[in-house]
């Protein structure tokens, strides 16, 4: 059990969201901050580094964005919809942008192919969050 | 004159943002970010620390949000409306709601008046970057 | 298997480190910050928040010093001992600290049980790591 | 005056450290920070990408330490010279190694020279720091 499972379930949640829902939205936030870091030193590393700028950029965006969506979540007693929804809609934006352009280079490298499956779990987290808090 | 205006003004930039404009959306969202984390340190060496919780929780929210901005608008060349502009919105109600909550503290606590002004200049800027990616 | 570990099996290392433990500290310290973040939020909601305040700010260390080292060693291929040894020393000194300041609250808060545990894996993963760079 | 310097000059700081040196050093670990988010960025656009491989890791390692180290140094009431010293040891190399490199490139990159004399400036600053804590 993840440690945002951990700390959720002794933690009396206000929002009006489900734990297992949320530990499961902050774990695939942290997953896709982490492949997205490892991707860009990935990337760096390949020899056709000058075809990966897109992906390294997008890469980049997401960590920033995924790592400011997980911290805001790990706080839900003050949620606050008109900061969460449109933060959310920012990550399945990002999230969705740099999984199409890391499945774009997924035959040819593999940490690509992995980094496009984090981005696909937490844009996934992000519209099952934005469903629960409307 | 910032480091964020010195590499804009070296670097061609394609979105079509002013330079200075865009620099002086950095800065503020830096500023925000350094203020609320010192100010929530402060908050937290107050006598009425109970009094404090909401603002530390949004001081900690708004800081997370605006390194995120920060760190997308830092990337200018690869800049995606569809992500850049829920993201500013994010910004502009977390920026305003911590900037609310900082101000409701500013008679007593200096630290918050400072740290409700570097909100209030924030909040300006994002609204400043939406109209002009508009 | 963690996006971490996943990542590291389809990269070369050229680092001496074994993927394995590379990739578990990794996750501790990633698990760390998740930690640090949800219980800093956790002594917030509590009745004695006044007495929480150490415990606060050395979370708040905690998780910048944890976020950091996951971020310099998922980047491998460029370690360089003389960044590395001191920054996992200092991991290791935060992670001790607010192992130590959560465990003193653990009788009382779950959370700040969970946390300490978290705390002592990434400490723990720090001297492994500092071990293997020998 | 920086955020910075306004919030320690308010703030009483238990550490044995001048406001104004303290202050100094958060704004050179929080302009580093920048400088080396937008000199990667400026990298990545290079038509020379593939020979900037070695500077855009060394700035994202720079970044996270710095990012660290601004924020720990930011919450100076729980000053732990156990912490605080690796840390800025850490920081003096990653900023010297990242200096050295971005100088390598500043004569025919611009963005390189500027984000060099940032790495100088933020090595500078922790040498201040290290010698104000012993």
């Amino acid at each position: 059990m993840s440690y945002a499972r951990q700390l959720l379930d002794v933690t009396p949640v206000s929002a009006d969201v489900e734990a297992g829902l949320l530990a499961a939205a902050i774990d695939a936030f942290n997953d896709c901050t982490q492949a997205c870091i490892a991707d860009t030193d990935a990337d760096l590393g390949e020899h056709d580094v000058a075809e990966m700028v897109t992906c390294i950029r997008l890469c980049l965006d997401c960590a920033d964005i995924c790592t400011a969506t997980a911290g805001v979540t790990s706080r839900p007693s003050g949620w606050d919809p008109n900061v969460l929804r449109p933060l959310l809609e920012a990550c399945v934006a990002i999230c969705r942008s740099c999984g199409d352009e890391c499945e774009r280079h997924a035959a040819h490298h593999e940490h690509c192919r992995i980094c496009a499956e984090a981005c696909r779990r937490a844009e996934q987290a992000c519209r099952d969050l934005l469903n629960a808090i409307r």
